[in-house]
């Protein structure tokens, strides 16, 4: 078994398709780390990489990819819906197996460190890999947006210099380089169509109203069925299973059930491993009577 | 993605070391297949070896095994609890990944011509490598045992005959060959010392006396506890997901419900996955959902 690490890095360009690609293929550049998967948002003008391998090849392949975003985007001239401050605007490190959260925050102080010193940029340490509480919170650090943060570095601001590299903004900002749990996409569709029974739910089991720590939701009507739409910030500490009884609980309470259960883009098996070890009422599984953890 | 099976061959020998560790090393002797359990019982006279690896590496590790069986075991003052016919005495293929039922029966065939070529030793064919509808089932191979055998074919009995090899037996006996799903040894405790319990329920949900299909279950007490204890023969159409509920449904009547499960032994991770993705309800989950399917 060998240590693999996630990173999902975020760059500033999703209309033209040619930067896109180059900017990808630098990614994709270093034996050991794959591109598994990416999507472009033209309104945002952003992309999103999902990358995993070793976390050396990973470590490279972002530096060459934040190099590459560098060289083709200017953020002098960069217009777009979603919140940015740079070229590479955000990249997390994600453990995945056999690699700790806290190694995933000494891979994001090197990354942050060689890239201030090889390209200039300055660099922000975020969420597990935060240095000050303020900036375990993305937006803080990306307030004002590029614009604003180049103002404030300007105008000396203490409050607002990088963690690493010059006080001052170039053409390719600011990145955002940080450790965080595997994120989890999903979807939960009730026997109705009445949305408002979806918004009541999602109120009920979100972070900011009240509910489940690491868990943020919303009521949508989807296709004609209500929809609770979620992000599993952690699924280790909020996971799956319970959420998903919770729901089936509060459903319940208007007269009605689940109908199914999606995922939007990737689940570490682990997430659903525990769903198993749950319902089944598996106490004692461990990693070793999984047949396949003897053959990987 | 490469071809993984599993065998779990049984040999005629629990007593004594020396020669368990001989056949033990002779089928861990080839690369690209590995032991990885292996377990010997005194009373039984009997070891049982868990082999994975690539088909190739896994029959030619079988086959290896085999012959030193052969060379060591004489079946002629073999004694023993459990049934036998042969110093090694049962030899199935289990597709883990990537490969499948067909190809297994295939792998049976091959190899149990090759035993009887080359070792000169009987070989039948078994479940789902079955030649002939009587052979599916183990017992009717076995019937007699190595004795009983040995003089059925001596009496010149046509039912009798080897699937391949010689219609005699010498000193290694004859070898069972054959393909069959993962099989996965299961137990459920219920919140009651009240064994009566644990026997109704396991009457009512297996084949035997009118249950599902692929389920061999009793009732036991354990450590002050009712155990419904279970063989599921296939997982893929028993599961256990749907046997655990039936298992609720049933103790609720008796006014008691389930209190833990366990594995003896090892479960394939599908049937964990299979698990999380019916109570879940996650009608669509692919398998290159799975983040690790991209990384392995």
């Amino acid at each position: 078994m060998s240590a693999i690490v996630e990173s999902v890095p975020n760059f500033s360009e999703g209309r033209r398709p040619d930067v896109i690609a180059a900017i990808v293929e630098a990614y994709n550049s270093v034996n050991g780390a794959r591109v598994i998967d990416y999507s472009s948002d033209a309104d945002h003008n952003r992309s999103v990489v999902t990358l995993v391998g070793s976390p050396e090849a990973v470590s490279e392949a972002l530096f060459r990819g934040i190099a590459k975003a560098a060289e083709l985007i200017d953020m002098t001239v960069h217009r777009g819906e979603h919140p940015r401050i740079g070229a590479t605007d955000v990249v997390p490190f994600v453990p995945i197996r056999d690699i700790t959260m806290e190694e995933c925050v000494e891979l994001a102080k090197a990354l942050a460190r060689r890239v201030s010193e090889e390209l200039g940029i300055p660099t922000y340490l975020y969420y597990r890999a935060a240095q000050r509480p303020d900036r375990e919170v993305l937006a803080n650090i990306r307030k004002g947006e590029y614009e604003g943060l180049k103002a404030a570095l300007e105008a000396g601001d203490p409050d607002r210099l990088p963690d690493f590299g010059p006080p001052k903004l170039g053409t390719a900002g600011a990145t955002v380089i940080g450790a965080r749990p595997p994120l989890i996409a999903y979807n939960i569709y009730l026997t109705t169509d009445d949305v408002s029974i979806a918004k009541k739910i999602a109120k009920a089991i979100r972070h900011s109203s009240g509910g489940m720590r690491y868990l943020q939701a919303m009521g949508l009507l989807v296709e004609g069925k209500a929809q609770v739409s979620m992000n599993f910030l952690d699924y280790t500490r909020t996971p799956l299973y319970r959420v998903t009884e919770l729901i089936r609980r509060e459903a319940q309470r208007y007269g009605v059930t689940i109908h199914s259960a999606e995922l939007i883009g990737l689940i570490p098996e682990q997430a659903l491993l525990d769903a198993a070890q749950w319902y089944l009422q598996l106490d004692n599984l461990k990693p070793e009577s999984i047949l396949e953890w003897h053959i990987r």
